[in-house]
């Protein structure tokens, strides 16, 4: 078994935007960070941005809003970054406000300045193979780790577990593309799946996002198989000074045995999420001054 | 074995559709229908929309540009419609002379009037669930001819065969969606497949888009699987007066003794397109009679 390493390889691709940074001349890309109220899980996101943004050598514009802002104050929010030529990228934290529609917010911001690839267009455009969008960060995170990973999915069956917008279906339809390192057969198992274990059972490589910890056991692994967990939920754990643990959705004791590779948590898709949405700032910058 | 009729399930779509027309007051919905160049299966296709549309009582505008129309004239063409307030839904006619970009050209068309479901934000809209967009017309008539046979995909095991834009991936977003009679677990296969048979033979209900020939034999399908065959194939047969004859992607013989319901070729996915294509232009009419 080996173990895919994601803040290596987070690392890796940060390095490499940094060089491509600095060589670029005059102002530097700029992504905006609107946090709207203090979930505390939200804090330490905008955070963990703020900090490799920096390091990488990108400006960061903190935006907070009170929590309890309307849609229409958003919308001219949003409106203002979208027409700011020194604004490159956007990102709107998850999760919102109850009073706030995801995907209105979302679909306000720019599909040229959608540097978290939730906009509708450009979910569009990754279902259309069209490159000249934005692709969400975590499954645009996934590709990139099997990638560095030297796992090439072409005529390999990918099973995805969980149909999210944000990771599920991008990936799925990711995976499908025809283009090099893809070229899967895809299957999407989810909550009303019946007989899940057979499926999983198939995997050759194996996606899990459905957000329930340890969710995935042995019985329903192939030996061999490449084991991407995406989850990352906290469990109670009285030992942990927090209280609690962070574990994925995957029961790593048992499986990781039989995984040929697999992901650990923390420590796989999280930081790629992060050093995805530098990539996708970097690409935003280049939009924009190209225009 | 059950035949599922597309011819009497997509007459009686036109009758409900034909029925809501008649109600409307003032204007009727319009459909403008545009043709480049002379491409035979072009021209039969729009003859049988222009028909339908008369039977039900919408207008259609038929606009014929010559096949050496430029990129740049079809958008002005495009964008006259877009902002003319008679015309509800626009539909430009595949395949396109090779100059000009399908993508391009369906983007363009403004995702209001988009009837055919092809514009990129459209098909994000079906990822995301959200039902004030259009769905492409022959993935919406499968789902309709599925429900309207009594196949609730809830819980069952979907394999589409084929990952194209216009058949194989809205499909199977629509089968994986949560709403009533969709739920489905979904496998996309392709001509990159590895042991294909070993994975449509899992299909409580298969869809085949693959655009062969026959392609689906007796050893592909599970017993009392639902077949619904989308693919439009033109064989050679010297007994026939025109020198061939339409088969679907199922080599019907051998498969409907197995299946539990099958769709024929032709009679099956083909009416319920043009059918859909009405139901979206009445949407269209009623998104711009709101607006």
């Amino acid at each position: 078994m080996e173990l895919i390493d994601g803040n290596l390889i987070a690392a890796t691709i940060i390095a490499e935007l940094k060089a491509e940074v600095a060589a670029l001349p005059g102002r530097k890309p700029c992504i905006a960070l609107v946090r709207i109220g203090d979930d505390p899980a939200s804090l330490s996101y905008v955070k963990k941005k703020e900090k490799t943004a920096a390091e990488i050598g990108l400006t960061s514009r903190i935006i907070l809003p009170p929590v309890t802002i309307s849609q229409t104050d958003l919308f001219a929010l949003l409106d203002q970054l979208n027409a700011d030529p020194t604004v490159d990228g956007i990102l709107v934290q998850s999760p919102l406000p109850k009073h706030l529609s995801e995907v209105a917010v979302f679909r306000r911001v720019s599909a040229l300045k959608d540097v978290d690839g939730f906009n509708t267009l450009n979910l569009g455009k990754v279902a259309q193979e069209d490159e000249t969008g934005f692709v969400a960060c975590t499954p645009a995170g996934i590709m990139e780790l099997l990638a560095r990973s030297g796992v090439d999915l072409k005529g390999r069956h990918v099973v995805v577990l969980g149909r999210s917008l944000i990771v599920g279906k991008p990936v799925a339809l990711l995976a499908l593309q025809k283009k090099a390192g893809a070229n899967a057969t895809v299957t999407v198992c989810h909550s009303g799946t019946t007989n899940l274990p057979a499926l999983t059972r198939q995997a050759d490589v194996l996606i899990a996002a459905i957000g329930r910890a340890e969710f995935v056991t042995a019985d329903m692994v192939k030996p061999g198989a490449v084991i991407i967990d995406v989850g990352i939920n906290r469990v109670p754990d009285p030992t942990k000074k927090t209280g609690y643990r962070l574990t994925g959705d995957v029961h790593f004791p048992s499986v990781s045995p039989l995984a040929s590779k697999i992901t650990p948590v923390p420590g796989g898709v999280g930081p790629m999420t992060v050093a995805l949405l530098m990539k996708n700032t970097l690409k935003a910058y280049r939009l924009q001054t190209a225009s």
